[in-house]
């Protein structure tokens, strides 16, 4: 199960109705961050999210309505008696604007980890010390896969995808068939190999079919490309930039390396993803539902974005 | 005429009902800001005061609660056109954290200019291009002097002191008994020296008594100093911090650098202010007007600070 919570809903600057574009995952308790504009920790505690237990703060890019919330938060967090490590992903160049926001924070209880450009995927575990990153390798155990995309912005752009693995069902057929001690099967459930009696008896020996997990694909700030379809393909939510409502804005939208509303719904058909969430509004859009139609004749799963606009992403039973 | 408008009345943290602590003061259509914590742009949005006509901001320390604002609002004032200069007051150290804060920002329309830690008084001037400083000089000219006070707070620490001059009334008795013609009086009222037929006429031959100016001083974050009565003497408006409103807190504050409302209005009453604004709410303290009598009981014209507060302070008839 994966929490979202979209902080806020806003592109360019921050409005009073509207926080910048910013979005809270949770997951057993612990959260990862996506994007951090002026602001964020406002909406934060505006919407009772608290602050401490996020471990990730995923950054799209270094543009300041996506980034300059960061020394205040980082700041406030301080305050919340943290201790463990919080790693920030973001695009080439993450290293040296942190660096610089940063500056004024004298003193740091916990260590910032920072990876930058991350080319493969890694897994998200959550550890005693909160979520963490590991190199990715197929196994059972794995709980969350992490992926990026080069997006196409006016400044190096990341999209994200998190999907968070399903273990396949305990089959007693199968551990039978394969002769599997029951002292073992709980352990050989939890993915572990165990050696019993001198035989290697491994997890597929008890586990049932493949089931499908959960995903969750962020895209902003981009034009469309071709390799978004696949990068978010069969989504559970996508959460996408739709800077411009209005058609008449297309213009607008490839000038300042953004989409329009139509775009965003044209993606969202290509990559067959389940719900589209449109966010980052250009804040000359004050009524974005007002454009509703021009995503929802594309693609009818859209839903116009809001600051506390929430969602539980469970399992289906299948 | 001096307009007054607490944009945030809040130290520390952001909260969702308190913006952090940061004052704008406007003087002919032009403005000064003095501190700009994280949001500080979202409540001038919330409160019109636009963002276009801010040619000085003062810095009083580089805790993050007092400049996490200003990356966000300077981008944002690129967007509005400006192609003055603006002037960035504070004190040692500013320099360095401004370069890192503003380093994501790529694009400047507009040429950043920054003091730090001026020890003698200067002048502002409004002129074509905005609010302007110069050196400071005896004169009927000038229009705000301006001034610093080092605090004592747990990093270098500056306050502020702004005294708008009010021209003395012209006096025709005056005009007449030193036999000035009447061709060159606008020029001399005006603060010229004038040679007209070979005689050197200077403003004083045709003004009368001095008058009493506009003064506005502004001291945040800090504990009682013994130079502060007299940097705040006479103000019309003592902005002061009152972190803390019960005098229960009276060791918290001394142990953090700051002051409770009683110790502001001590200060207030020992430099003869006429109105004490108390400002920079602890986040713990929900109610700050709970604890006015603290403060009344000292100094009794004591108004409790509030986001949007706005005060006109205008030349009074003598």
């Amino acid at each position: 199960m994966l929490d979202i919570t979209l902080l806020g809903s806003g592109g360019s600057m921050p409005m009073p109705h509207r926080f910048l574009s910013s979005l809270l995952i949770s997951y057993k308790g612990r959260k990862i961050l996506i994007d951090c504009g002026e602001g964020t920790q406002v909406a934060m505690r505006k919407m009772n999210t608290g602050f401490k237990n996020i471990d990730i703060i995923c950054i799209t890019h270094l543009h300041g309505d996506h980034v300059f919330g960061l020394p205040g938060l980082i700041s406030t967090m301080r305050n919340s008696e943290r201790t463990e490590k919080i790693v920030i992903v973001g695009p080439e160049g993450t290293r040296g604007v942190l660096r610089d926001l940063l500056s004024p924070i004298t003193y740091m209880p916990f260590e910032l980890d920072i990876i930058e450009n991350p080319k493969t995927p890694l897994e998200i575990i959550k550890s005693s010390v909160g979520l963490q990153f590991h190199e990715y390798h197929e196994s059972e155990n794995q709980e969350i896969i992490f992926s990026t995309l080069a997006l196409e912005h006016s400044s190096p752009c990341l999209g994200y995808s998190f999907y968070l693995k399903r273990k396949p069902k305990f089959s007693v057929e199968k551990a039978e068939l394969n002769k599997v001690p029951m002292e073992i099967w709980g352990r050989l459930q939890k993915g572990e190999t165990v050696v019993y009696d001198s035989v290697v008896y491994e997890p597929h020996m008890v586990l049932g079919e493949k089931r499908r997990g959960i995903k969750v694909s962020f895209v902003s700030d981009t034009r469309p490309t071709e390799a978004i379809p696949d990068f978010i393909r069969d989504s559970d939510l996508f959460i996408c930039e739709g800077t411009y409502g209005d058609d008449m804005d297309s213009e607008k939208a490839q000038r300042n390396r953004h989409m329009t509303f139509k775009e965003a719904a044209m993606l969202a058909k290509d990559g067959e993803v389940r719900e589209l969430l449109l966010t980052h509004f250009s804040p000359s859009m004050d009524k974005p539902e007002m454009y509703r139609q021009n995503a929802a004749e594309i693609f009818a799963d859209v839903i116009i974005g809001y600051d506390g606009y929430m969602k539980t992403i469970s399992f289906k039973d299948e």
